[in-house]
């Protein structure tokens, strides 16, 4: 049961989009940006930061929800979303490439607290072949989640357990993105 | 020493909107919707919240800021600095509203994990007055600054000791908000 009196059958973050529009469009901006504008990291590499940090804050919804998105800007096999979980749980074991691991392992400092990032895990990345940009992305990726997984879980919003209603929202979200979407529809486990 | 090629002489988050405009747009918009669109929460009050959680996660460059910025908007006399210490510190002793309290004790429980807001603080805070709205924006704030925080020490930003040049930079931003704003002039200690 939500904290707030928000809209029933609407999951997670989209329950609060619909709340407060005020600071929907913002928020739906910067993940914009962030998953899908200019950068040189994938938009599937963007999703794998996003879904490692938010298994790490136990957001069930966050990382359900970007787990089938990078999944699906893999190609969305069955072996894009086994390779998800394994890059949400222990991406060091992950068959990824060296500089995602490195930038895996920032972002998961960076979600204990950014003071954890060491000069060390910046040194590893950059002998991986990471530039600034892509740092700075990371770090404000794994930053970002921080909040969007406090705001979805601190105001306690519906989080479906049904796998497929994740696949089928990461579907339509690797498509359409994170701007300019009615999230009011009610969702419901087929 | 930050851990990417950022200009010097601009401190904590300013070099980081310098460096990567593309989402410097979204997150000035974020905070000045935030921290001073529409809302019954005042903007002192949206402050306290964000010095209170910056002070939570040790970030110097944002509890000082948002602390500076929250005591203009009170009047910027010394007592409003004084204020200010003690709410970042502890709030429960800190001569402000029942409702501030509240809000500030679930902010405090959103800066260790989303999941930790019971029923029971949000009950509080209803109790002394806090509305569906407020208790929206004080999660969001909560979460937002921890995203603020990590960003800023996650990338080893330069943040100045002196506290003057705070109040400063907490003058000019109580003035002019959190948008179409030049961030790019060195600071200095005087």
């Amino acid at each position: 049961m939500p904290h707030i009196d928000l809209l029933p059958g609407i999951p997670g973050i989209r329950g609060l989009l619909v709340f407060r529009p005020e600071t929907a469009t913002p928020l739906g901006e910067l993940a914009e940006v962030l998953m899908r504008g200019p950068g040189t990291l994938t938009r599937a590499e963007r999703e794998m930061i996003a879904a490692h940090v938010s298994y790490r804050n136990r957001c069930h919804f966050c990382r359900s929800s970007h787990a089938a998105i990078a999944a699906t800007h893999l190609g969305a096999r069955e072996e894009d979303f086994a390779l998800l979980e394994q890059v949400q749980r222990d991406p060091a074991s992950a068959p990824i490439s060296d500089k995602m691991k490195a930038l895996l392992a920032i972002a998961g400092l960076v979600q204990e607290d950014g003071k954890r990032v060491t000069s060390e895990a910046i040194a590893r990345a950059r002998l991986a072949g990471a530039t600034d940009v892509e740092l700075h992305d990371t770090v404000l990726i794994a930053a970002a989640f921080c909040m969007f997984n406090r705001y979805v879980d601190g105001l306690d919003t519906w989080q479906p357990d049904d796998p497929a209603i994740y696949r089928e929202s990461g579907r339509i979200n690797a498509e359409l993105g994170y701007v300019n979407r009615d999230f009011s529809a009610p969702v419901r486990s087929r």
